[in-house]
């Protein structure tokens, strides 16, 4: 009951929160369809649903294969619609009954075809205006029970970190590798994985998102795992490098630069302080030893409900860092042909600096 | 070098239907978006890409995590952008530089504000026309490669479903379930699943899209499974029901009638058949003994590149039957609160009928 009532507080206070934003953008509604953003409103997951969020109430569209489930999860937080014909003509519908005059839209989670048909269906009865970041601004500090989940989905990665060290050796494929992984983490009561694991071993590290292939690992290869968990909706994001057996001198020196350049962007880290400053302190050190230019990505970014979601952490990113932020350090450099070392913790930004929530998981 | 000739053949053969398919639609290109048609176009498999189709060539647009791998599938049949900042802006400046007037756009899988910025930066020199179902309507029609892919997925399918029948006994969990099948299908060469498998066990069985959860099978459970598998890019999809020990009367009625229903919708599958008639088979049977009401969604629909794409097999559906169309037909019966039945197979249609491609599949 405990549990229950946590629940229902932080749905208050979230909600509470949202029309706040709601208002100070000039919105009497907002039509969700990010599904992140949907789960973060109801505490629901469901890869199939629509939200119409008014200042007042809540009305949650889903068809009939997710509808007597969403019955029992949304309790009285939403009204269900149990959708059978055109989702946007009950949406607008939904817009018209509740009088909603100006009805925000997520511009980038909504297929420009969805746009047209919600609009021709409102009949400029309501205005539709596009928005962006309403509620992934709100997502980007995490509350306690999402830094929970994403604490469990970290303990069930570092336990896979783990377990797959132990079953990795000449002769397996990184297919196998792949599927130990996938059994792992289901035993240890994840969803599944966060998105598709990396396994990239020999001069396929060198690709910074390789698909795991039936290639057998070699003695002397370099394996570059890069997985994360989904833990009830929540992800982690983690990369690890494993040497089997020699570790040529060239790779040893990139691997020790690459451990420093993301202690050095860790040190920085804390509230108020810049995104990019972040990003450029790995990067100058990178650089400086003459590999800035096989650093080819941002440093890192936010994880949450997505595995990619705000702050960003790269040279471009505007965003001051506040506390509650959870995002990734990843610090890179591939060389083409040869191998690639990337090292990739996850930090919560605590009051003076931050917590390196997978510290634990060994380098 | 026969394959790497087959493969040449294949795409060159698809891009000439697809220049007469944009001639046929006015457009002197087309920004292609949705991952399954750029895969259809250009034989790669990658999350993160956009591809602009003139009727001379193909420019394919991704970023340095993806560029290096890309270059390798790409060979020369398109040109490759590498990515460094707005993909909306290089896009539209390909548009510009091929001196495209009218350019698609797939208005489905194109957001708001993605096209909102690519409209911006043609600066009217060029229009967007919004296009739906282009390739989808070639992707309909599978090719011989297509169908070979598709004949491997629902093989590593066939196995999976003998190996998981093994294991599902009283005292597993849905979720080991699902870990065990995971784990099976990547040893036998699947990417991974097609899609989030389903493990619904007793009164869960009800719910047509169960996630699987911690709970333990039980004596004279139903299993409801519902699973496919990834084959370089292509998907499988089935769905099978077990019985752990004792059949309650109930459960072997409607069990008998979904496979009923199923048998006499697969009986009337041939070329020039509209695809509601098929539905319309299944669903009158199922209306006439009572359950119409509890069979809540379509009979079918097309799988390949994706989990579900053309033909619709319901009662709304349009359609008219061709051969080399490849689609689910999986009646079900859902009674809230006791169990559901859903039998799922894959069909092909032929010259004068159908296969069922999953048709050695234990039922």
């Amino acid at each position: 009951m405990g549990r229950e009532l946590d629940r229902l507080h932080c749905i208050m206070r979230t909600t509470r929160e949202f029309i706040k934003e709601l208002k100070a953008n000039g919105l009497d509604g907002l039509i969700v369809s990010s599904l992140a953003n949907i789960s973060y409103l109801t505490k629901t997951l469901n890869p199939d649903a629509y939200l119409l969020a008014s200042l007042k109430v809540l009305t949650y569209f889903t068809d009939s294969r997710y509808s007597e489930e969403a019955k029992i999860k949304l309790k009285d937080s939403a009204n269900l619609k149990n959708i059978n014909g055109s989702v946007f003509k009950s949406i607008a519908r939904a817009c018209l009954n509740l009088d909603l005059k100006k009805v925000g839209f997520e511009e980038r989670h909504l297929p420009y075809a969805e746009y047209k048909k919600i609009k021709e269906y409102l009949k400029a009865k309501a205005y539709l205006i596009p928005t962006y970041g309403i509620l992934e601004g709100m997502r980007m500090v995490k509350g306690p029970q999402e830094l929970a989940k994403i604490r469990k989905a970290l303990k069930i990665t570092a336990l896979a970190i783990e377990f797959i060290q132990d079953f990795i050796r000449p002769g397996v494929r990184e297919l196998e590798i792949a599927a130990e992984w996938e059994r792992f983490i289901r035993y240890q009561g994840a969803i599944g994985s966060a998105f598709d694991i990396i396994v990239a071993s020999g001069a396929s590290s060198a690709f910074p998102h390789h698909a795991p292939t039936s290639r057998k690992i070699k003695d002397n290869d370099i394996i570059l795992i890069d997985a994360g968990v989904d833990y009830l909706g929540y992800k982690s994001d983690l990369t690890r490098v494993f040497f089997l057996g020699k570790i040529n001198g060239l790779a040893r020196r990139i691997y020790a630069l690459v451990l420093k350049a993301q202690a050095m962007a860790i040190k920085k880290i804390k509230p108020g302080e810049k995104a990019n400053v972040i990003d450029a302190a790995s990067r100058r050190y990178i650089t400086n030893k003459g590999y800035g230019n096989y650093f080819t990505h941002g440093l890192g970014h936010g994880v949450g409900l997505d595995i990619h979601e705000g702050p960003s952490i790269s040279g471009k990113s505007e965003e001051i860092l506040r506390g509650g932020m959870v995002f990734t350090v990843e610090p890179a450099v591939y060389l083409p042909g040869k191998f690639g070392i990337r090292v990739e913790d996850m930090v919560l930004v605590t009051k003076n600096g931050c917590e390196v929530l997978s510290g634990l998981i060994n380098k």
